[in-house]
């Protein structure tokens, strides 16, 4: 029924491995799916993409594009921060 | 005197700014660095190449290729752990 062909998943305070099970999920079901995540949560990211790529290997799924960035934003004192974040491409291989 | 074209900065514990301006320095003198961190330093060596590329981006300086991959490591009570590891290029544009 699904016409996406993407998909994301934002990492937050949920224990790693529910992040890992909504992102094999996904790639059960979309060629590629993204994980994204910001500030603290990175290193977080990166786990769930290299745990998934580990379970997925062997079904022809790899990591693919990573990009890096910043948000500015503006916490409760009214100054403004920027955020680093980041976006894994986890994807089906094309061979 | 350096025959060098590509330089590390490994992350670690010490202030985000000391990482920056050692990553800025290298950059007068190679065309390339490579910021690599794992486990929790991940977060940080993200927030160190934003703020190295926001710092250059009018000197012609931009983010490379990501990689991220995990190690095998070896606890102290002997179990054996994957550590999830990144490596942030920051380059010389080529235009």
């Amino acid at each position: 029924m699904s016409t996406e062909t993407r998909d994301t998943i934002f990492i937050g305070k949920k224990p790693l491995m529910a992040y890992v099970t909504s992102t094999l999920i996904q790639l059960a079901n979309v060629p590629s799916v993204n994980i994204k995540a910001r500030g603290l949560s990175i290193g977080r990211a990166v786990d769930v993409a290299q745990i998934v790529a580990r379970k997925t290997e062997n079904t022809g799924y790899s990591i693919g594009n990573i990009k890096i960035d910043s948000e500015l934003l503006e916490s409760e004192d009214g100054r403004k921060r920027n955020v680093s974040t980041i976006e894994i491409e986890v994807k089906k291989n094309t061979s």
